[in-house]
């Protein structure tokens, strides 16, 4: 199972809608199951040096099947996981990326986002992954 | 003058109607005019390789402000910008990259696509970079 | 579709017989449909530099879902798709590289070989594409 | 004295039994003592970004003839190998890297695992190390 363009859309439509709502202007980017990027946006006014962290947020959340922010608990120092930033050309392991499931709760992708403090990109990937 | 969020949308859209109508299946990338990424869509079964090359082609068209195929015409052997390919990280310079301009003429960003013969990928960037 | 870690086995194990069998030394990659390594050997005595090369080779081989000798053909000075190579951190466009279908003819993944002459290195993926 | 691919996949052979055994799905790299990989298997559903950790903590490994684990108490903050993973395209430096020694006790080859824990992970690469 793989994440269709549509879906894809839908749910960087809906995660500018969240974005809006809360004041943010975000880089939004989706990839498929093989970490591929599938769509991104980038609204007007977003930090430009989000937009490689948003695309790394997503291939985190599915490379690793989870949230980022977890990973990043996980890679402080003295942690089990640290430096683990340093493979897969750059992992960003602070909050934002959040992998995707269908229907049926299997992972067919995942979106990362960035622009804002850490709490709201993970509330912006949130509602889109929430989206379909 | 800078390509917003909602033109690239619709740059996008009409490039996927164009590249439906000649049945084929599109990787599209747009560049704002500081030649960094603004929107992209995968369409399904599009080629994974194309994914990148189109994102290369957008860039190298607003690196230099003109269609990527004329860089290619100069990159040959023997040729005037012989392997300028080796710069940026990359370029693509067969036909695909299209500077998009704004109603006054002013380069507002770039459009790239691959998926196709290089024919049908310049034709579908141009049906996109016309949209605004 | 994707390959299995057990049919990667199986068609390295046949392309390691061809080779054999043609008194070559090859290094035999195979990825899966989101082009990402699935299994990988190296016979004793092969090329050290062939082994990345039989990486991209299969690589390559997904990210357009052809043979790679065919994309080498249009990637020469003056072809349609000159330099194409500078794409998708390096591809090999040279034979050796074949996409793996299943029953159904669905690609599900592609084997890259490098260690010989190219023919020998496309007879080797022709024969463990065939074994399954 | 360097590893053969015989000896690499029945390496790779038992830490599958390993990763089985223990309920876990893993990525599992062996290179040779030119740290250049020799084998590699990718379990069905294993994370896809253990891909590249497996790799690396193999080259990690044999690059300085330790396991793993050992180097990253050394590179945390303040200590004497301070973010060593800056060096060589990126080293990982938690557990999961094993050197893996011949008969005589000299050094062939090492054995990079990820997927789980990195005590899981040290767990399979100790019994594919222990395996010739």
């Amino acid at each position: 199972m793989n994440i269709t363009l549509a879906q894809a859309e839908k749910i960087i439509s809906v995660a500018k809608e969240k974005s809006i709502a809360i004041d943010t202007k975000m880089n939004i980017a989706i990839v498929d199951a093989g970490a591929n990027l599938v769509a991104f946006g980038r609204m007007d006014g977003a930090w430009l040096g989000s937009l490689d962290i948003s695309i790394k947020k997503a291939k985190t959340a599915r490379y690793f099947d989870m949230n980022t922010g977890i990973i990043g608990e996980l890679s402080q120092p003295g942690g089990a996981l640290y430096n683990i930033e340093h493979s897969n050309n750059g992992l960003i392991t602070f909050p934002g990326g959040v992998p995707i499931k269908n229907a049926a709760g299997e992972i067919i992708g995942a979106i990362g986002v960035s622009g804002s403090s850490v709490e709201n990109d993970h509330a912006v990937a949130e509602a889109g992954a929430s989206a379909i």
